[in-house]
C-alpha cells in the first residue's frame, strides 16, 4: 500500500469509526421503547398478563453490559428522565441537569435506562406506557379497575428486573432515582444485593415509609375516594372524578414544596387585585388559585385508580427487615427544606447502613424549594453524584 | 371586750376572711359566663347583632385591675384553658399544667381570662357559645350561612377588647395563645398597643401566616367545599357535610403532629392484623384509622361554615405592617418538631422586633410531637413563662 492508499485507508477507518461512534453515542434525541412480559406473577402471589412497559435509554451499553445505571421515577413522574423526543420540545427530561454526556451520570461512559412504572399514573401521557387498573383486562374486555392486584415497590422493581434480563444486563453499576425513585433505588438493593453495586437515593426517606409517610399518601389519596365520581373506582366510559385528582395533586404540590420557595413566588398576594380575601370567603389568596391551577393541569393526563395505587405502593416501602442482606454503596441526597423526607430522617438510616457495615455517603442540596429540589436542583449534587459514581 | 370576747371576735374575723378568700380564689373550678355585644361592626365594615361570646375567669381580680392575663385558644379550641366545670370531668382545660394556683401563669397572683372566639368552630359543644354563619340572624329568623362576614384576626381582638371593657380592664399585663391564640396575641399587640404590656406567643408564627400557612389553611378547608352536602354553605335544617368536616379535621391532627410522636404510636402497624394492606386497597395501616376515627369524633362538634370562617381569620393574619406600632416584650415559644410553624420561622420574626427595640425573648420547647406539642407539652416552657411574666 502506498502512503497515499495508506493515509486513505486509515482516513477512512477514522471516518467509519467516527460515524459509528456518532450513530450510538447519545445527543439528547431520546425515543421510547416498550417492554412487554406475557405474564407477571406479583408479590402477593396475583398473576397480571401482558405487562407493557415504557423505556428510554441514554449512552452505550458496553460489550461487558456492566456500565449500565437504571433511573427510576418518581410518583407523578414517568421514564423520560433525560433530552428530548423532538428539537422543539418544550424541556428535556426531568434530571437532564446530571444526565448526558459530560454530565454528573455521563452518558460517554454509563447506559443509562429509565423505566415506566406498573400503575403509572400518568396514563394519558402519550409518552407514557403502563400496566394497571386503567389497562384492558384481556380476560373481560374490560378495565381492571379495583380488581387490578395491589402492587408494591418491590413488584416495581421486579418488572424492572425483567426488562433488564432482557436486555442481557445481570449487573447494576448503580440505581438511581429521586423520591418514589430513590424509594425503588433502595428497594432494589435489598431485593438484588447481587445485583446492585451503588444506591443514589435522592429526596428519599431511608429504608422505610414511616407512620407519617404512610398518613401523608393516605392524605394525597383522600380527595379522589371522596369525589362521588370515584364510584369505587368505578368510573370508566364514564365521567372521571378529575376533581378530586386535581385535589391530590394540589396536595402532593404542597408537600413537595418548601416553605421559602412559596413564599418568594407567591408571598400574601390576592389572586386578584380587586378580590379582598376580607371581603368574600369566595376571593382568594394567589398561593390558592395558582396552585389548585397547576394542579387541575397536571391532573389531565393521570389516571384517580393509578393515583391510589401507587400511594399504596409507597406506602408499603420498607425494607428495614431486609437491612443485613444489602451489600451496595450508597449515596443519599436529601434537600435541606424537604419537609416530607427531611435530612434528619434520612441520616438516621444512613447510619444503620453503616453500622453494619455499608459504605454510605450523604451529601444535601442546600435550597428552600422544599423536596422539589431533588428534582429541580439536583444539579447541585452533580459533583457529588459523579465521584460517588466513579468509587 | 373581754380577752374572750375579743378572741371570738378575732377568730370570727379570719373565719370571714378565710371564707372570702376561699370564695374569691381559684382552686380549678370553673363556669362558663357569657358576654353579650347588642352590635359589633367588622373591621371591614359590617354589622353584626347581638354578639355573643363565652369566657371563663380563673383568679382575682385586683382593685387596680391590673393584674390581668388575656388567654385566646387555638383553632379547634374554645375558652376553656383550665380547671374543671366538676370534678368528675375526665380533663381539665387544655393549659392547665401552666394555668392555676402557684404554676407558670399563677391563679394566686393573675386573673386570667379566656374567651371563645367569634366563628369558634365547636358550635355544638355546650360549652361554648360564639356567633357566625350557624347563629340564628335576627333580621331572617334563620341561619346567617355565608351571608355572615368575613371576620379577621382583629375581630377576634376587638370582641375580646369590648369584653374587657365591660370588665373596667384597661391593661393586660400579658396576652397568651398557642397557635392561632398566639397569632391572637400578636395581633393584640399591634391593635392596641398601649393596653398589652407582654405576648406570650406559643407556637404562633410571628408577624404574619405566609403563603405556605394560607395553602395550608386552604388544604384543611378544601374537603368541607368539596363535600357535595356543603351545598355552598347552606346546609343548615338538612344533613350536613360531616364527612368533609371529618376528612378536614383529619388534616389538621396531621399538620399538627411530630413525624417521630406518630411513629412512636403507629409505626408501620396495620389497622386489623388480618387485613394486609398488601392485599386490598380497602386494607388500610393502624395510623390511617386512627387518625380518621380521632378527626371523626372530633369533627361531632364542629360546624363547617364556622370551620371555614376560622381558616379564613388565620388567613387574613399579618401585622407585618403595622410592625413599628407594637410596644409589648414578647416570648415566643416554638417547638422544636413544629412543622407548620418551625422555630426557623419564629426567630425571623424575633430578630425582626428586635431590631427595633422590642424585648423578645425566644424559649423552644424540645420534642417530637410538633406543633401539639404547644399544646401537651407547654408545661417545658413553665419557667421561661414564669419569668417573663414576673419581668
Amino acid at each position: 500500500m502506498s502512503q497515499r492508499a495508506r493515509t486513505c485507508f486509515f482516513a477512512a477507518i477514522f471516518a467509519v469509526a467516527a460515524l459509528a461512534n456518532q450513530a450510538i453515542a447519545y445527543d439528547g434525541t431520546v425515543k421510547k421503547d416498550v417492554f412487554t412480559m406475557p405474564s407477571y406473577t406479583t408479590v402477593n402471589g396475583k398473576t397480571i398478563k401482558n405487562v407493557r412497559v415504557g423505556y428510554e435509554t441514554y449512552g452505550t451499553l458496553n460489550a461487558a453490559k456492566d456500565n449500565v445505571i437504571l433511573v427510576c421515577h418518581f410518583f407523578t413522574g414517568n421514564s423520560h428522565a433525560a433530552g428530548k423526543y423532538k428539537p422543539e420540545d418544550a424541556a428535556p427530561g426531568y434530571w437532564d441537569a446530571i444526565i448526558g454526556s459530560g454530565k454528573a451520570i455521563d452518558t460517554d461512559k454509563y447506559f443509562v435506562i429509565s423505566s415506566d412504572n406498573l400503575v403509572n399514573v400518568n396514563t394519558r401521557d402519550p409518552n407514557v406506557t403502563t400496566t394497571g387498573p386503567a389497562t384492558i383486562n384481556s380476560d373481560t374486555g374490560k378495565p381492571y379497575g379495583m380488581s387490578f392486584p395491589v402492587v408494591g415497590i418491590r413488584d416495581f422493581v421486579n418488572v424492572q428486573k425483567a426488562l433488564l434480563d432482557s436486555l442481557g444486563i445481570k449487573k447494576l453499576h448503580a440505581v438511581a432515582g429521586a423520591s418514589n425513585g430513590g424509594i425503588q433505588s433502595v428497594e432494589w438493593s435489598a431485593a438484588y444485593p447481587d445485583v446492585v453495586e451503588r444506591v443514589v437515593a435522592v429526596i428519599a426517606p431511608g429504608l422505610e415509609i414511616n407512620a407519617y409517610g404512610i398518613e401523608m399518601l393516605n392524605m394525597w389519596s383522600t380527595p379522589i375516594v371522596t369525589d362521588p365520581k370515584w364510584n369505587n373506582g368505578d368510573y370508566y366510559g364514564r365521567e372521571e372524578p378529575m376533581e378530586g385528582v386535581a385535589q391530590s395533586v394540589k396536595l402532593v404540590i404542597l408537600s413537595a414544596s418548601g416553605f421559602g420557595g412559596l413564599d418568594k413566588r407567591y408571598g400574601r398576594k390576592w389572586a386578584a387585585d380587586d378580590k379582598d380575601p376580607g371581603a368574600a370567603l369566595s376571593n382568594v389568596y394567589a398561593i390558592e388559585d395558582g396552585t389548585y391551577k397547576a394542579a387541575a393541569a397536571r391532573a389531565k393526563t393521570i389516571d384517580a385508580n393509578h393515583f391510589l395505587y401507587t400511594a399504596r405502593a409507597n406506602q408499603l416501602f420498607s425494607v428495614a427487615a431486609e437491612a443485613k442482606k444489602i451489600k451496595a454503596k450508597f449515596l443519599f441526597v436529601p434537600a435541606s427544606s424537604d419537609q416530607f423526607f427531611p435530612p434528619s430522617m434520612v441520616r438516621r438510616w444512613a447510619e444503620v447502613l453503616r453500622a453494619q457495615g455499608n459504605s454510605v455517603d450523604v451529601f444535601e442540596i442546600e435550597g428552600d424549594g422544599g423536596h422539589y429540589d431533588g428534582l429541580f436542583q439536583v444539579s447541585k449534587a452533580s459533583t457529588a453524584i459523579r465521584d460517588f459514581l466513579a468509587r
